[in-house]
Protein backbone atom coordinates (compact mmCIF):
# COMPACT_ATOMS: atom_id res chain seq x y z
CA UNK A 1 0.00 0.00 0.00
CA UNK A 2 2.65 2.19 1.10
CA UNK A 3 4.43 1.08 -2.60
CA UNK A 4 1.53 2.13 -4.07
CA UNK A 5 1.30 5.62 -2.96
CA UNK A 6 4.71 6.34 -3.18
CA UNK A 7 4.55 5.42 -6.65
CA UNK A 8 1.35 8.15 -7.31
CA UNK A 9 3.15 10.49 -5.54
CA UNK A 10 5.44 10.46 -8.33
CA UNK A 11 3.40 10.48 -11.03
CA UNK A 12 1.60 13.01 -9.46
CA UNK A 13 4.28 15.18 -9.48
CA UNK A 14 4.84 14.65 -12.65
CA UNK A 15 1.42 15.83 -13.51
CA UNK A 16 1.85 18.86 -11.37
CA UNK A 17 4.53 19.76 -13.55
CA UNK A 18 3.04 19.46 -16.76
CA UNK A 19 0.33 21.47 -15.73
CA UNK A 20 2.95 24.56 -13.73
CA UNK A 21 4.47 24.79 -17.31
CA UNK A 22 1.17 25.57 -18.94
CA UNK A 23 0.48 27.66 -16.13
CA UNK A 24 -3.19 25.90 -15.30
CA UNK A 25 -3.97 26.05 -11.70
CA UNK A 26 -5.60 22.35 -10.64
CA UNK A 27 -7.94 21.79 -7.88
CA UNK A 28 -9.06 18.50 -6.82
CA UNK A 29 -12.54 18.96 -5.31
CA UNK A 30 -13.93 15.76 -3.74
CA UNK A 31 -17.40 15.12 -1.79
CA UNK A 32 -19.64 11.96 -0.25
CA UNK A 33 -21.51 11.08 -3.31
CA UNK A 34 -24.58 13.57 -3.93
CA UNK A 35 -23.08 16.56 -1.69
CA UNK A 36 -23.24 18.85 -4.49
CA UNK A 37 -19.69 18.79 -6.59
CA UNK A 38 -21.11 19.36 -9.74
CA UNK A 39 -24.04 21.64 -8.80
CA UNK A 40 -21.71 23.81 -6.78
CA UNK A 41 -19.11 24.07 -10.34
CA UNK A 42 -22.20 24.73 -12.32
CA UNK A 43 -22.68 28.05 -10.43
CA UNK A 44 -19.34 29.09 -9.83
CA UNK A 45 -18.26 27.94 -13.45
CA UNK A 46 -21.22 29.80 -15.27
CA UNK A 47 -19.81 33.23 -14.36
CA UNK A 48 -16.16 33.04 -13.61
CA UNK A 49 -14.69 36.45 -15.27
CA UNK A 50 -11.71 36.34 -16.49
CA UNK A 51 -10.47 33.05 -16.05
CA UNK A 52 -10.65 29.71 -18.99
CA UNK A 53 -11.67 26.72 -16.94
CA UNK A 54 -12.08 23.24 -17.76
CA UNK A 55 -13.20 20.23 -15.68
CA UNK A 56 -12.26 16.59 -15.31
CA UNK A 57 -14.60 14.94 -14.11
CA UNK A 58 -13.93 11.04 -12.76
CA UNK A 59 -16.82 8.67 -11.92
CA UNK A 60 -17.24 5.00 -11.57
CA UNK A 61 -19.86 5.10 -13.92
CA UNK A 62 -21.83 7.34 -16.93
CA UNK A 63 -21.51 11.21 -18.30
CA UNK A 64 -23.99 12.27 -16.33
CA UNK A 65 -21.97 14.84 -14.74
CA UNK A 66 -19.42 15.81 -17.88
CA UNK A 67 -22.65 16.30 -19.67
CA UNK A 68 -23.80 18.99 -17.01
CA UNK A 69 -20.48 20.65 -17.26
CA UNK A 70 -20.48 20.68 -20.81
CA UNK A 71 -23.51 22.22 -21.51
CA UNK A 72 -21.53 25.58 -19.43
CA UNK A 73 -19.49 25.33 -23.09
CA UNK A 74 -16.34 24.42 -20.81
CA UNK A 75 -13.80 21.91 -21.89
CA UNK A 76 -14.81 18.78 -19.99
CA UNK A 77 -12.47 15.00 -20.12
CA UNK A 78 -14.22 12.28 -18.65
CA UNK A 79 -12.29 9.88 -16.72
CA UNK A 80 -14.56 6.29 -16.02
CA UNK A 81 -12.57 4.45 -13.39
CA UNK A 82 -14.83 1.24 -14.10
CA UNK A 83 -13.64 1.27 -17.49
CA UNK A 84 -9.74 0.71 -18.05
CA UNK A 85 -9.13 1.16 -13.84
CA UNK A 86 -10.96 -1.91 -12.47
CA UNK A 87 -14.23 0.04 -11.14
CA UNK A 88 -11.81 2.17 -8.84
CA UNK A 89 -13.41 4.60 -5.98
CA UNK A 90 -10.97 7.28 -6.42
CA UNK A 91 -9.29 8.87 -8.86
CA UNK A 92 -5.03 8.03 -8.86
CA UNK A 93 -2.48 10.22 -10.46
CA UNK A 94 -2.31 7.71 -13.62
CA UNK A 95 -5.87 8.51 -14.37
CA UNK A 96 -5.47 12.00 -14.61
CA UNK A 97 -2.11 11.24 -16.34
CA UNK A 98 -3.88 9.64 -19.33
CA UNK A 99 -6.39 12.07 -19.47
CA UNK A 100 -3.54 15.13 -19.97
CA UNK A 101 -3.42 14.40 -23.50
CA UNK A 102 -6.91 15.34 -23.85
CA UNK A 103 -7.27 18.45 -21.79
CA UNK A 104 -6.63 22.04 -24.10
CA UNK A 105 -3.88 22.64 -21.09
CA UNK A 106 -2.74 25.70 -23.36
CA UNK A 107 -6.22 27.41 -23.43
CA UNK A 108 -6.86 26.82 -19.74
CA UNK A 109 -6.01 29.03 -16.69
CA UNK A 110 -8.03 27.10 -14.07
CA UNK A 111 -8.55 22.80 -14.27
CA UNK A 112 -11.01 21.69 -11.55
CA UNK A 113 -10.50 17.41 -11.40
CA UNK A 114 -14.47 16.21 -9.90
CA UNK A 115 -13.49 13.13 -7.99
CA UNK A 116 -15.30 10.34 -7.51
CA UNK A 117 -17.80 10.32 -4.72
CA UNK A 118 -16.29 8.80 -1.79
CA UNK A 119 -14.97 10.31 1.73
CA UNK A 120 -12.28 7.77 2.18
CA UNK A 121 -9.68 6.74 -0.35
CA UNK A 122 -9.27 10.03 -2.64
CA UNK A 123 -7.67 11.76 0.27
CA UNK A 124 -5.05 9.50 0.37
CA UNK A 125 -4.41 10.20 -3.30
CA UNK A 126 -3.29 12.87 -4.63
CA UNK A 127 -3.51 13.70 -8.34
CA UNK A 128 -1.12 17.04 -9.45
CA UNK A 129 -3.49 18.94 -7.94
CA UNK A 130 -2.54 22.70 -6.39
CA UNK A 131 -5.49 22.84 -3.89
CA UNK A 132 -7.85 20.70 -2.29
CA UNK A 133 -11.32 21.70 -1.75
CA UNK A 134 -14.28 19.34 -0.12
CA UNK A 135 -17.82 19.52 -0.23
CA UNK A 136 -19.76 18.27 2.96
CA UNK A 137 -23.52 18.94 2.58
CA UNK A 138 -25.51 19.39 5.75
CA UNK A 139 -27.64 16.64 4.91
CA UNK A 140 -25.19 14.43 5.95
CA UNK A 141 -24.74 14.87 9.56
CA UNK A 142 -23.15 16.93 11.84
CA UNK A 143 -20.04 13.91 12.97
CA UNK A 144 -19.09 13.43 9.44
CA UNK A 145 -15.71 15.27 10.60
CA UNK A 146 -15.36 12.59 12.87
CA UNK A 147 -15.79 9.33 10.62
CA UNK A 148 -13.64 10.96 7.94
CA UNK A 149 -10.66 13.15 9.77
CA UNK A 150 -8.32 11.96 6.95
CA UNK A 151 -10.27 13.77 4.26
CA UNK A 152 -11.54 16.43 6.29
CA UNK A 153 -7.53 17.16 7.30
CA UNK A 154 -6.46 17.25 3.49
CA UNK A 155 -8.40 19.96 2.01
CA UNK A 156 -7.90 23.64 2.94
CA UNK A 157 -11.63 24.74 1.99
CA UNK A 158 -14.62 23.07 3.13
CA UNK A 159 -17.98 24.10 1.58
CA UNK A 160 -20.95 23.74 3.92
CA UNK A 161 -23.50 23.26 1.33
CA UNK A 162 -27.44 22.97 1.15
CA UNK A 163 -27.70 25.44 4.02
CA UNK A 164 -30.52 26.15 2.28
CA UNK A 165 -32.04 22.73 4.22
CA UNK A 166 -30.93 23.80 7.65
CA UNK A 167 -34.48 24.65 8.65
CA UNK A 168 -35.49 21.33 7.61
CA UNK A 169 -32.55 18.95 9.35
CA UNK A 170 -31.98 18.40 13.25
CA UNK A 171 -28.40 19.13 11.86
CA UNK A 172 -26.43 21.43 14.67
CA UNK A 173 -23.88 23.39 12.71
CA UNK A 174 -21.92 24.69 15.29
CA UNK A 175 -21.66 21.18 16.48
CA UNK A 176 -20.29 20.48 12.80
CA UNK A 177 -17.85 23.40 12.92
CA UNK A 178 -16.59 22.30 16.31
CA UNK A 179 -15.99 18.70 15.10
CA UNK A 180 -14.37 20.35 11.80
CA UNK A 181 -12.27 22.42 13.81
CA UNK A 182 -11.29 19.92 15.67
CA UNK A 183 -10.01 17.69 13.07
CA UNK A 184 -8.72 20.27 11.00
CA UNK A 185 -7.77 23.77 13.19
CA UNK A 186 -8.25 27.11 11.10
CA UNK A 187 -8.95 25.40 7.79
CA UNK A 188 -11.36 28.04 5.72
CA UNK A 189 -14.94 27.23 5.42
CA UNK A 190 -18.11 28.81 3.10
CA UNK A 191 -21.50 28.09 3.71
CA UNK A 192 -23.18 27.61 0.83
CA UNK A 193 -26.33 26.76 -0.91
CA UNK A 194 -26.08 25.75 -5.08
CA UNK A 195 -30.30 25.40 -4.83
CA UNK A 196 -30.14 29.37 -3.71
CA UNK A 197 -27.00 30.75 -4.87
CA UNK A 198 -26.32 31.95 -1.16
CA UNK A 199 -22.29 31.99 -0.48
CA UNK A 200 -21.67 31.04 -4.34
CA UNK A 201 -20.14 34.56 -5.03
CA UNK A 202 -17.21 34.18 -1.92
CA UNK A 203 -17.19 30.58 -3.92
CA UNK A 204 -16.66 31.91 -7.44
CA UNK A 205 -13.83 34.36 -5.73
CA UNK A 206 -11.92 31.88 -4.15
CA UNK A 207 -11.46 29.98 -7.58
CA UNK A 208 -10.57 33.15 -9.42
CA UNK A 209 -8.01 33.66 -6.90
CA UNK A 210 -6.71 30.29 -7.36
CA UNK A 211 -7.22 30.54 -11.34
CA UNK A 212 -4.40 33.77 -10.74
CA UNK A 213 -2.32 32.72 -8.10
CA UNK A 214 -3.44 35.34 -6.04
CA UNK A 215 -3.61 32.31 -3.22
CA UNK A 216 -0.41 30.44 -3.27
CA UNK A 217 -0.71 26.73 -3.97
CA UNK A 218 -0.74 24.47 -1.26
CA UNK B 1 -8.01 -7.88 -8.10
CA UNK B 2 -9.92 -10.97 -9.07
CA UNK B 3 -7.75 -13.08 -6.52
CA UNK B 4 -8.70 -10.85 -3.70
CA UNK B 5 -11.91 -11.18 -4.66
CA UNK B 6 -11.78 -15.14 -4.83
CA UNK B 7 -10.33 -15.16 -1.51
CA UNK B 8 -12.74 -12.74 -0.01
CA UNK B 9 -15.61 -15.06 -1.13
CA UNK B 10 -14.11 -18.10 0.64
CA UNK B 11 -14.28 -16.38 3.63
CA UNK B 12 -17.21 -14.85 3.30
CA UNK B 13 -18.51 -18.59 2.88
CA UNK B 14 -16.72 -19.50 6.08
CA UNK B 15 -18.51 -16.74 7.81
CA UNK B 16 -21.82 -17.79 6.55
CA UNK B 17 -21.43 -21.68 7.66
CA UNK B 18 -20.27 -19.73 11.20
CA UNK B 19 -23.51 -17.67 10.99
CA UNK B 20 -25.84 -20.39 9.76
CA UNK B 21 -24.97 -22.66 12.47
CA UNK B 22 -25.53 -20.43 15.46
CA UNK B 23 -29.16 -19.69 13.61
CA UNK B 24 -28.22 -15.93 13.02
CA UNK B 25 -29.67 -14.17 9.70
CA UNK B 26 -27.14 -11.63 8.81
CA UNK B 27 -27.81 -7.99 7.32
CA UNK B 28 -25.09 -5.85 5.37
CA UNK B 29 -26.86 -2.57 5.39
CA UNK B 30 -24.83 0.05 3.33
CA UNK B 31 -25.04 3.58 1.61
CA UNK B 32 -22.91 6.63 1.03
CA UNK B 33 -21.87 8.96 4.02
CA UNK B 34 -24.47 10.41 5.74
CA UNK B 35 -27.39 8.56 4.13
CA UNK B 36 -29.15 7.49 7.07
CA UNK B 37 -28.25 3.67 8.61
CA UNK B 38 -27.61 4.33 11.94
CA UNK B 39 -30.88 6.79 12.44
CA UNK B 40 -32.88 3.64 10.34
CA UNK B 41 -31.02 1.11 12.48
CA UNK B 42 -32.12 3.05 15.34
CA UNK B 43 -35.47 3.29 14.69
CA UNK B 44 -36.37 -0.30 12.99
CA UNK B 45 -34.02 -2.13 16.47
CA UNK B 46 -35.28 -0.58 18.94
CA UNK B 47 -38.81 -1.81 19.17
CA UNK B 48 -38.09 -5.41 17.47
CA UNK B 49 -40.35 -7.43 18.41
CA UNK B 50 -39.01 -11.06 19.76
CA UNK B 51 -35.98 -10.77 17.87
CA UNK B 52 -32.60 -10.70 19.22
CA UNK B 53 -30.42 -8.25 17.12
CA UNK B 54 -27.06 -7.26 17.64
CA UNK B 55 -25.08 -4.89 15.48
CA UNK B 56 -21.57 -5.17 13.52
CA UNK B 57 -20.61 -1.62 13.12
CA UNK B 58 -17.93 -0.70 10.29
CA UNK B 59 -16.68 3.01 10.66
CA UNK B 60 -13.13 4.40 9.42
CA UNK B 61 -12.41 5.81 12.47
CA UNK B 62 -14.20 6.66 15.81
CA UNK B 63 -17.04 5.08 18.18
CA UNK B 64 -19.61 7.22 17.00
CA UNK B 65 -22.46 4.76 15.87
CA UNK B 66 -21.37 1.66 18.11
CA UNK B 67 -22.00 4.18 20.49
CA UNK B 68 -25.79 5.53 19.41
CA UNK B 69 -26.57 1.45 19.29
CA UNK B 70 -25.01 0.46 22.58
CA UNK B 71 -27.89 3.61 24.06
CA UNK B 72 -30.51 1.02 22.74
CA UNK B 73 -28.52 -1.77 25.24
CA UNK B 74 -27.88 -4.24 22.13
CA UNK B 75 -24.91 -5.47 21.33
CA UNK B 76 -22.52 -4.46 19.43
CA UNK B 77 -19.25 -4.63 18.27
CA UNK B 78 -17.03 -1.92 16.11
CA UNK B 79 -14.99 -2.40 13.46
CA UNK B 80 -12.74 0.23 12.78
CA UNK B 81 -10.84 -0.13 9.54
CA UNK B 82 -8.93 2.79 10.00
CA UNK B 83 -6.44 0.25 12.73
CA UNK B 84 -4.74 -2.74 12.11
CA UNK B 85 -6.35 -3.01 7.93
CA UNK B 86 -5.14 0.14 6.67
CA UNK B 87 -8.06 2.96 6.66
CA UNK B 88 -10.01 0.53 3.96
CA UNK B 89 -13.27 1.94 2.57
CA UNK B 90 -15.05 -1.12 2.76
CA UNK B 91 -15.76 -4.39 5.41
CA UNK B 92 -14.29 -6.99 4.02
CA UNK B 93 -15.09 -10.70 5.17
CA UNK B 94 -11.79 -11.16 6.79
CA UNK B 95 -12.34 -8.01 8.97
CA UNK B 96 -16.12 -9.65 9.66
CA UNK B 97 -14.23 -12.89 10.93
CA UNK B 98 -12.00 -11.55 13.13
CA UNK B 99 -15.11 -9.57 14.74
CA UNK B 100 -16.61 -12.84 15.16
CA UNK B 101 -15.10 -14.09 18.49
CA UNK B 102 -16.65 -10.82 19.76
CA UNK B 103 -20.06 -11.28 18.88
CA UNK B 104 -22.70 -13.58 21.26
CA UNK B 105 -23.61 -15.35 18.19
CA UNK B 106 -25.63 -17.76 20.29
CA UNK B 107 -27.54 -15.35 21.70
CA UNK B 108 -28.69 -13.19 18.29
CA UNK B 109 -31.58 -13.75 15.66
CA UNK B 110 -30.17 -11.27 13.48
CA UNK B 111 -26.94 -9.56 13.24
CA UNK B 112 -26.45 -6.31 11.04
CA UNK B 113 -23.57 -4.88 9.79
CA UNK B 114 -23.51 -1.49 9.37
CA UNK B 115 -20.84 -0.74 6.52
CA UNK B 116 -18.42 1.93 6.17
CA UNK B 117 -20.52 4.50 4.08
CA UNK B 118 -18.94 4.39 0.59
CA UNK B 119 -21.17 3.19 -2.40
CA UNK B 120 -18.13 1.70 -4.87
CA UNK B 121 -16.60 -1.11 -2.44
CA UNK B 122 -18.32 -2.40 -0.36
CA UNK B 123 -20.78 -3.73 -3.34
CA UNK B 124 -17.46 -6.16 -4.00
CA UNK B 125 -16.88 -7.21 -0.55
CA UNK B 126 -19.41 -10.21 0.65
CA UNK B 127 -19.08 -10.31 4.40
CA UNK B 128 -20.77 -13.62 4.66
CA UNK B 129 -24.24 -11.67 5.25
CA UNK B 130 -27.84 -13.34 4.03
CA UNK B 131 -29.05 -10.13 2.79
CA UNK B 132 -27.75 -6.88 1.20
CA UNK B 133 -29.46 -3.63 2.15
CA UNK B 134 -28.85 -0.74 0.63
CA UNK B 135 -30.06 3.28 1.64
CA UNK B 136 -30.37 6.30 -0.80
CA UNK B 137 -30.96 9.40 0.51
CA UNK B 138 -33.63 11.84 -1.34
CA UNK B 139 -30.87 14.45 -0.15
CA UNK B 140 -28.11 12.88 -2.52
CA UNK B 141 -29.82 13.14 -6.21
CA UNK B 142 -31.69 11.03 -8.24
CA UNK B 143 -28.74 10.28 -10.43
CA UNK B 144 -27.50 8.11 -8.02
CA UNK B 145 -28.28 4.60 -9.16
CA UNK B 146 -26.42 5.38 -12.96
CA UNK B 147 -24.00 6.63 -11.23
CA UNK B 148 -23.52 3.58 -8.75
CA UNK B 149 -24.72 0.92 -10.53
CA UNK B 150 -22.98 -1.54 -8.87
CA UNK B 151 -24.37 -1.33 -5.44
CA UNK B 152 -28.46 -0.76 -6.62
CA UNK B 153 -27.61 -3.88 -8.12
CA UNK B 154 -26.53 -5.65 -5.26
CA UNK B 155 -28.98 -4.91 -3.07
CA UNK B 156 -32.36 -6.49 -2.94
CA UNK B 157 -34.27 -4.20 -0.78
CA UNK B 158 -33.27 0.05 -1.43
CA UNK B 159 -34.62 1.98 1.71
CA UNK B 160 -34.97 5.81 0.59
CA UNK B 161 -34.88 7.81 2.93
CA UNK B 162 -35.27 11.18 4.62
CA UNK B 163 -38.70 11.69 2.04
CA UNK B 164 -39.13 14.70 4.64
CA UNK B 165 -37.25 16.50 2.86
CA UNK B 166 -38.88 16.14 -0.72
CA UNK B 167 -41.18 18.79 -0.69
CA UNK B 168 -37.64 21.28 0.34
CA UNK B 169 -35.52 19.91 -2.45
CA UNK B 170 -35.63 19.76 -6.39
CA UNK B 171 -35.26 15.97 -6.36
CA UNK B 172 -38.00 14.21 -8.63
CA UNK B 173 -38.50 10.88 -7.62
CA UNK B 174 -40.52 9.30 -10.29
CA UNK B 175 -37.45 9.93 -12.15
CA UNK B 176 -34.89 8.08 -9.30
CA UNK B 177 -37.17 5.11 -9.29
CA UNK B 178 -37.31 5.22 -13.07
CA UNK B 179 -33.37 5.29 -12.94
CA UNK B 180 -33.83 2.51 -10.11
CA UNK B 181 -35.89 -0.10 -12.20
CA UNK B 182 -33.39 0.37 -15.29
CA UNK B 183 -30.20 -0.65 -13.13
CA UNK B 184 -32.20 -3.32 -11.14
CA UNK B 185 -35.64 -4.14 -12.74
CA UNK B 186 -37.90 -5.52 -10.10
CA UNK B 187 -35.45 -4.39 -6.99
CA UNK B 188 -38.13 -3.92 -3.80
CA UNK B 189 -37.97 -0.02 -2.43
CA UNK B 190 -39.54 1.36 0.26
CA UNK B 191 -39.90 5.15 1.45
CA UNK B 192 -38.55 5.91 4.80
CA UNK B 193 -37.84 8.86 6.86
CA UNK B 194 -35.89 8.02 10.37
CA UNK B 195 -36.52 11.45 11.12
CA UNK B 196 -40.60 11.68 11.16
CA UNK B 197 -40.76 7.65 11.47
CA UNK B 198 -42.62 7.24 7.69
CA UNK B 199 -42.35 3.94 6.66
CA UNK B 200 -40.45 2.51 9.64
CA UNK B 201 -43.32 -0.05 10.42
CA UNK B 202 -42.28 -1.31 6.83
CA UNK B 203 -38.79 -1.67 7.26
CA UNK B 204 -39.19 -3.10 10.93
CA UNK B 205 -41.65 -5.90 9.27
CA UNK B 206 -38.81 -6.68 6.80
CA UNK B 207 -36.31 -7.23 9.34
CA UNK B 208 -38.54 -9.28 11.79
CA UNK B 209 -39.41 -11.88 8.65
CA UNK B 210 -35.49 -11.81 7.61
CA UNK B 211 -34.74 -12.97 11.23
CA UNK B 212 -37.83 -15.38 11.35
CA UNK B 213 -36.32 -16.64 7.76
CA UNK B 214 -40.01 -15.94 6.80
CA UNK B 215 -38.05 -14.32 4.03
CA UNK B 216 -35.62 -16.51 2.07
CA UNK B 217 -31.51 -15.46 2.55
CA UNK B 218 -30.81 -13.90 -0.82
Amino acid sequence: MEDALDANNTIARANRDDFDRQGVTVVNLMSAPGAGKTSLLERALADLDGVRAGVLEGDVQGRVDADRIAALHLPVVQIDTGHGFGGECHLDANMVRSAIPSLPLDELDLLVIENVGNLVCPAEFRVGEDHRIMVSSVAEGEDKPLKYPLMFRACELVLVNKVDLLPHLDFDLDKFLYHLEAVHPGVERMLVSARTGEGIDEWRSWLQRAATRELAPA
